[in-house]
C-alpha cells in the first residue's frame, strides 16, 4: 500500500489513521496496548511521508498475526540487569511494545548512569527503526538503535545471503530546531523499498543487489525472486551490518538473522530476532550545552551548501500531514477499512 | 614511510621497534608515559601491516610536537561523572595516553553498570583506531569508538568539505579466535592511504574525492592541494559521518573537526578534537555466552563464502611480525635512528 500519482486518494487525518489502524490490529489478534503501540508507530510513518513502512506494511502484519507466527498479546517481560543495562523478553512479540514497556526504566537509567543500554530479544520488528529513537531526543538525550532482520543480504566478498538489511537508527536534540535524525538499512536499499519498487515495474540502480544465481541485477523481482541484497558502501556497510547482527542479537540473546525458521507459518513476514537500543545523556558531557553544539553543526553543514538534513524530509511532510491530512490511495483505505471490519 | 617492495628492507622485533620509537617520542618532547603510550601504538600499526597507521606517522608526530601545537607532556584529568560515564581532559595531549589513564575506571563501571562511555576532549589523535577498541574485546567486553579528526570531507549534498575521516572501530570477543575488530573511515578512503598513493603516484578509485575546484579526481595530489575526500557509501556514510562529529566533538566538550586553527603552528598534523568509547560487559546479556555466539556468526559467515574476516590481515600479519620481525625499508629505519638520536 502507497498512493502512486495517478490513482484516485483521500485524505485523512493522523488520529483517524491511528484509531483505524488499532482496529485492524484488534480486529485481528493483537491486545488493546499491542493495537494502539503499532497502530501509533505504523501512522507515524505513513505521516512522515516513510512509505515503506506506513500502512503498505499493513497486510503483512495482518498476514503474521493469520499464520500463528508472532503472538500479537504478548506480554513482555522487564528485567533490571544492572545500573545501565535493561533487559526486555518480547515474549515472541513485537519490538516496540516492548522497548514501550521498558522505556520508563531505560530513560530513568540513561539519567542517572549517564548511558544505559535496552536489550530487547525474542521480538519481531517489521517497521522503520526512526520512531523508536526520535522521541529520546525531543527528551534531550542521543540515542542510537540497531535491529537485525532476516536473510537477504550477501556480505562483501561472500557468495551467498546471511545477512540482514540491518538498519542503524540515530538521533540528537537540536537548539531551536527538529532533532537530527537517520534511519539507514545498511543494505544498498531497504527491503521494503525493493517490494514497492516491484509493484510499481520500477528498475533499481545498479549495486543494489544479485539474482538467484548470484549475477548482479537492476530488477527487483529477480532481488525479491531467490536473489539478495548487496550491503550499501561494500566492505564497510558490510562491516556494519555484522555489528548489527552482533549487538542486536548476540548481545541481546535474540536470534541471528539466519536462525529463524517460518517455513511453517505460511504469510509470516516479521524477521524474530532482537534489538539493542543505547541511551546517552548529554548533560554529563563537559563543555557548552550539547543541542547548542548541534545546531552550530547543523549550521556549519548548511554554511558549505547542504541543503537537506537527515530526517528533514520527515519533519517537513510530518507538518503537511498534520496541517491537511495524510494523503492516502482511494482503494488503500476501503482496504484499511475492510481489514478493520467497517 | 613504509616499505615498498623494491627498496632493501631490514627487519626489527616489535619490543627493539617500541623502544627505538619511544626513544623518538621522548628525543621530541614527550613524557616518557606518553611516549611509551604511542610507540607501543604506533608499533602495533607496523607489526599488524597498518602502514598508513604506523612508522609512516612518525615525521608527522616530530614536526607536531615540535610545533608546539601539542602538548606531549600532558597529563590527563580524569572525571568520574556518574556509574556509567568517565570524562577524561586530554590537556590538548594525545587521546592514548588519555584512554590509557581512563582504562581502569572505564573497565570497573563497564562491568559494573553493564556499559559505560569514556568521552575524551581536549585532545589529538593521529593513530588507527582498533588498537583503541581490540583490547577490550581480549577482556570479554564489545567496544565501539569514534573519534573526529579534521575537515577534509564534503557532506553528501554539500560543496566544500566539512567533515573528518571520522572513523568508526568496532570490536568483540569471539570463542576459540581472535575478536571481530573493524576501523572504517567514514571517509571514502583515509587520509594516509590518499598520502601513500600520491607518494607512490599512485591513483585513487573513481568516488573517492574531488579536486579543489569540487570535481571529481582520481589523483591523490589533487585531493591533498586544496582538494576533498568524499564520504564512502553516498548519503549513507554522510550521515554516520556526522554521528561520529557529533558522538565525538558536542557529546565530549571536544572541537568539531572545523574548529581548530593550527595555521599559526607550521608542521601541525594532528586534529584537536575529542573521542568516544562505548563499552559493554555482554556477560549482563541473556541467553548463551556471547564469544559462543559470535564464533556462531563467523563460522556462517564463512559458510556463504567469506574468505576473510574483518581484522583477519591484521591478526595475520601480527603473528608474521612476532615470528619474524617487522620489515622496514632500510631508509626509514636509519631516519627511526637519526630521529632517536642514535
Amino acid at each position: 500500500m502507497s498512493a502512486p500519482r495517478e490513482t484516485a486518494t483521500q485524505t485523512i487525518s493522523y488520529s483517524d489513521l491511528v484509531a483505524l489502524l488499532a482496529q485492524v490490529f484488534l480486529r485481528h489478534g493483537t491486545s488493546a496496548e499491542v493495537a494502539r503501540v503499532l497502530a501509533e508507530n505504523c501512522a507515524s510513518a505513513e505521516r512522515d511521508g516513510a512509505h515503506s513502512h506506513g500502512v503498505f506494511r499493513i497486510p503483512g502484519y495482518v498476514s503474521t498475526l493469520a499464520s500463528g507466527w508472532v503472538d500479537g498479546k504478548a506480554i513482555p517481560v522487564v528485567e533490571d540487569v544492572a545500573s545501565g543495562f535493561v533487559r526486555v523478553d518480547a515474549g515472541n512479540g513485537f519490538a516496540q511494545p516492548a522497548l514501550a514497556a521498558a522505556r520508563a526504566l531505560l530513560l530513568e537509567k540513561a539519567r542517572s548512569a549517564g548511558i544505559a543500554v535496552l536489550a530487547i530479544r525474542n521480538s519481531h520488528h517489521f517497521a522503520a527503526l526512526w520512531p523508536d529513537v526520535e522521541p529520546f531526543a525531543y527528551q534531550g538525550l542521543v540515542a542510537l538503535s540497531v535491529v537485525n532482520s532476516m536473510t537477504c543480504v550477501v556480505p562483501h566478498g561472500a557468495e551467498r545471503p546471511l545477512f540482514g538489511t540491518n538498519p542503524i537508527a540515530f538521533a540528537a536534540p537540536r537548539a531551536g530546531g527538529d532533532p537530527i535524525v537517520f534511519d539507514l538499512a545498511t543494505s544498498a536499499m531497504a527491503h521494503g523499498d525493493v517490494q514497492i519498487a516491484a509493484r510499481e515495474g520500477r528498475s533499481l540502480p545498479p549495486g543494489v543487489g544479485v539474482d538467484r544465481e548470484g549475477r548482479p541485477t537492476c530488477d527487483p523481482k529477480a532481488i525479491l525472486d531467490g536473489g539478495a541484497l548487496l550491503p550499501f558502501g561494500g566492505h564497510k556497510g558490510s562491516a556494519l551490518s555484522m555489528m548489527v547482527e552482533l549487538l542486536a542479537a548476540a548481545l541481546t540473546g535474540g536470534n541471528f538473522s539466519f536462525e529463524f525458521d517460518w517455513s511453517k507459518h505460511p504469510g509470516a513476514k516479521t524477521p524474530w530476532t532482537g534489538q539493542l537500543i543505547i541511551v546517552i545523556d548529554p548533560a554529563k558531557s563537559a563543555g557548552r550545552d550539547f543541542a547548542e553544539r548541534s545546531q552550530t553543526l547543523v549550521s556549519q553543514m548548511q554554511g558549505v551548501g547542504l541543503q537537506r538534513l537527515p530526517g528533514d524530509r520527515r519533519h517537513r511532510q510530518r507538518a503537511e500531514s498534520l496541517r491537511e491530512g495524510i494523503v492516502l490511495a482511494v482503494s488503500d483505505l476501503q482496504q484499511l477499512r475492510a481489514l478493520a471490519g467497517q
